[in-house]
């Protein structure tokens, strides 16, 4: 029943000279004031001669060249087809293409190219095998990431590759391949030390800006760490979206690096740095799934290190009943999984299991995140000591990388950075070289206080839920909106006292914030007995 | 650790008023000539005030709603936001829909609507059970296919469902649960009649044109067979493509059911009739990732024919070397989910596993396949002896479900219709009812010949390859276009014979396809020994 299977023993037929394929056909490029974002549209008129001859439809995907124009540039831009009724957008003889089509393919307007259909991507066979649950080699990762970044996955196929990757786990070794092909593409960063230091969290829990403590501290100790943040996604304050707040993030490449070298580091924005460009492609389809799974995750955040050029990186894992990691199997399956990928594509790793069973410091969002971060750096007594404490034993680990600490110094050496003001030396440095912001950014002008309904002991505080109310208070969109919080886990209450403050500036941010509140805070209070254990090392 | 996990044991804080939400904005309607197809696409200008008070960002999902307005329709729409930046498309004041937008929307240009951030869909959190490889209830697929037909699905989530249900196999349950919410939205028929038959294949066979005499001969036997079909989605031809050859298919739903009802059968396109829209919407999923699982399958067809209003059905599933089911054990797990599901939603089935080894009849694209079906229809002696047989048996058992027939006799009394020339008479009434063509459809003018390069028996012909070799020659965009087999298996062919003729109507199409034929034509010659049983029933 096979035979036909194998086409080894198909006979070729008589030879006949096959004609060659006709040049696709060419048009005018002209430029669509329309802004698609992530997704490439070129517009024909219905009426353009090689919509029907060529057999467009609308969403057909395209491939447009100017690599057969005397004023060409050789290159290719993958897009998809939207057919348009109206001649002030497009003519019959021009080929409209949305801003980002346009600027990626560098023509002026009026310019020749072609149009033809996409060929499917050549790793689609590799992705039929991965949504069939085989496992991948090497090639098939670099194959599909290379289709991913030049942008011939359509969102479906996209999906279908995050879904199939996480539906049967990927192994160490497919994890280590997926990781170094998307360090593969884009840019790759080499800052010629031999000691180029990082630290980064894998996130869940609001209010953890500690690299903002981190990056000033072991840079005045003399590491280079050349930090660059991604802007929050589905949390209420990224690093770079709290940086902001204070100083530019969104520099050039080459002034970024050019800071980072005078300063032994900075904390920019990473968008412009172009590191890992499939890993921004693939988080836009998780988020939206809310997938997160283990090799993912690996993967996203070791192949940003790659291509960064860090070698040493410690990795905050926190671990809390409504932290992303629940259990200490999880943790501990978790921190093995990002060892071996580590030990494989030759990053150091030094993974901390931390304390997730609640925010830290007290602000959540940009503004009130920016106020604990300098409050500590300031020696301020109003400083939130939780955020002070896991500031200083990261920081404290990362120094520990430098061959000249003896094991153990790294936190005391991290605490008299920070008492004596060095590190907020090192962070007015870095503010002022990256742009300080001169105008005052303010908190939101609306609040309203989530009170205590009864008296009881702070038992537990869900991360998700406060995130949910300062997203919906406006962060970080409004940079001054967020959760203020004023109890913290073991701390006992009377009806009436305050819990947490909300801030806003639009009253129906303030109205559906307090809705989601009142429904359910997010704090639940007990008995002493009933606080839980803290499972982290800090 | 899990305090925090239940809700319920959080205390309400002090109820403060939540202030009202504001209304959402709203702006002037204008219909922007862009044709998005399935996508809607709404355009706001950049200047507009809402863009950035509302955080509206290119490729948000936004919802459109006509329900406040006196003019209003209390209609709403989903669509993805472009903005704009160019005032000629849409001003600033304005909000710009596609046309396929516009028309949902079924304002007039000039009306107000308001603009607001799309709900997370309801089911999302169904979706995501279902990404963690769990089980869903009746209710969770209710609500995933009602936001799957309310377009509240991104393609993202679309892709991820469809994944997500091909990974781990939907169980017979789900697959009924599955069936039934599909059926449950879209127009429901009802003929009013005891006995409504319907005659399906799952696919995968090229030239297989059985419905268009199965239709003639089961109607004439006074059956009422209402047959809506599909156009190719990755075939070489359709049977809605197929007929339209001979006659108008694109027909007005009432006009159809007028037809069916007064000739006891039609073969029309069933794109008009509504029935279970998000199996289209699965469907434009699933064909760009070559997804067939079974689950997916048996409710695509049991929703359609559910929704069709049928009773009674007969259903062909070919199995072959390279047909879609490939061993005898898969048919039969095919065959009792397919079984199983129909008794659960009320459908009386009888399965037919058919000879799936090769394709039926001699042509493969719309004319060439239309061709095959009159010749049958005619009695013409040049008529293709295994569609007719094919065709017969089926049409047998679809006759033996009219109570009055006794088992055996429904074979006999279809070569009865057909040979005395009734099948032909209905398939005429049914072509002139739904609008003969009058102008003449010709075969492609470019052929090239694929020959043997070697003597020896035919062993295996590939479906695939056939199918592929006709899609690129043009079929089925290109009526004429596609492939005339001329051998079939076990026939012994010389060097030089014709295995078969590619027509194209393109000097560009019949290149490729020539290309590929040269490639490897699809035909495996060898012993006469080792041209494999068939398994299938006939």
């Amino acid at each position: 029943m096979s035979a036909s299977e194998s086409h080894a023993a198909v006979p070729p037929p008589t030879p006949e000279a096959a004609r060659p394929a006709p040049q696709a056909p060419r048009l005018a490029v002209r430029r669509v004031g329309i802004d698609t974002y992530r997704e490439n549209v070129a517009y024909l008129h219905r009426d353009c001669a090689i919509v029907s001859a060529e057999g467009f439809q609308a969403l057909s995907k395209v491939e447009i060249s100017a690599n057969n124009d005397p004023t060409g540039n050789g290159r290719t831009v993958a897009a998809v087809l939207n057919v348009v009724d109206d001649e002030r957008i497009v003519g019959s003889d021009e080929l409209g293409l949305s801003e980002q089509a346009f600027a990626q393919l560098g023509l002026a307007e009026g310019s020749q190219a072609s149009i033809a259909h996409a060929e499917p991507p050549a790793s689609m066979h590799a992705l039929r095998h991965k949504i069939g649950g085989e496992r991948l080699a090497r090639g098939d990762y670099l194959a599909i990431v290379r289709d991913i970044v030049q942008k011939r996955y359509s969102k479906i196929e996209l999906a279908a590759f995050v879904v199939a990757c996480a539906q049967f786990e990927l192994d160490r070794d497919e994890v280590v391949h997926l990781t170094e092909a998307m360090a593969s593409f884009g840019r790759r960063l080499d800052w010629r030390e031999r000691l180029v230091v990082d630290k980064h969290c894998i996130g869940g829990i609001p209010g953890n800006r500690t690299s903002m403590l981190v990056v000033p501290i072991v840079a005045a100790h003399g590491l280079l760490i050349p930090k660059t943040s991604s802007r929050a996604i589905t949390s209420p304050a990224g690093t770079a979206d709290t940086m902001e707040v204070l100083t530019e993030v969104d520099l050039p490449f080459d002034q970024m690096a050019e800071i980072a070298r005078q300063l032994r580091g900075c904390l920019t924005w990473g968008g412009q740095a172009e590191l890992s460009p499939a890993d921004d492609m693939l988080i836009a389809v998780e988020r939206p799934l809310s997938i997160d799974s283990p090799g993912q995750m690996v993967a996203s955040i070791l192949s940003k290190k790659l291509a960064a050029g860090s070698t040493h990186l410690v990795l905050d894992i926190p671990l809390g009943p409504s932290a992303k990691v629940r259990t200490s199997a999880e943790a501990q399956r978790l921190r093995k999984l990002f060892e071996y990928v580590a030990r494989h594509v030759g990053i150091t790793l030094d993974v901390v299991i931390t304390d997730g069973r609640q925010p830290v410091g007290r602000g959540i969002g940009p503004i009130l995140e920016a106020r604990d971060v300098m409050q500590v750096l300031e020696n301020d007594p109003r400083a939130p000591p939780d955020l002070r404490q896991k500031a200083l034993r990261l920081a404290g680990r990362v120094i520990e990388f430098d061959p000249d600490v003896r094991g153990g110094d790294g936190f005391p050496i991290a605490r008299d950075i920070l008492d004596s003001g060095r590190a907020l030396q090192k962070m007015n440095e870095i503010i002022d070289l990256q742009g300080r912001r001169r105008q005052p950014c303010r908190l939101g002008a609306l609040t309203m206080d989530v009170r205590a309904a009864e008296p009881g002991v702070v038992v537990a505080i869900d991360n998700l839920q406060l995130a949910r109310v300062a997203r919906l208070a406006g962060a970080p969109r409004v940079r001054g909106a967020g959760v203020d919080v004023f109890c913290r886990l073991g701390d006992r209450v009377e009806t009436g006292d305050i819990l947490y403050r909300i801030y806003a500036d639009y009253p129906a941010d303030l109205a559906f914030a307090s809705r989601l509140a009142n429904r359910s805070s997010g704090f639940s209070l007990g008995d002493s007995g009933a606080v839980p254990k803290a499972l982290g090392e800090f």
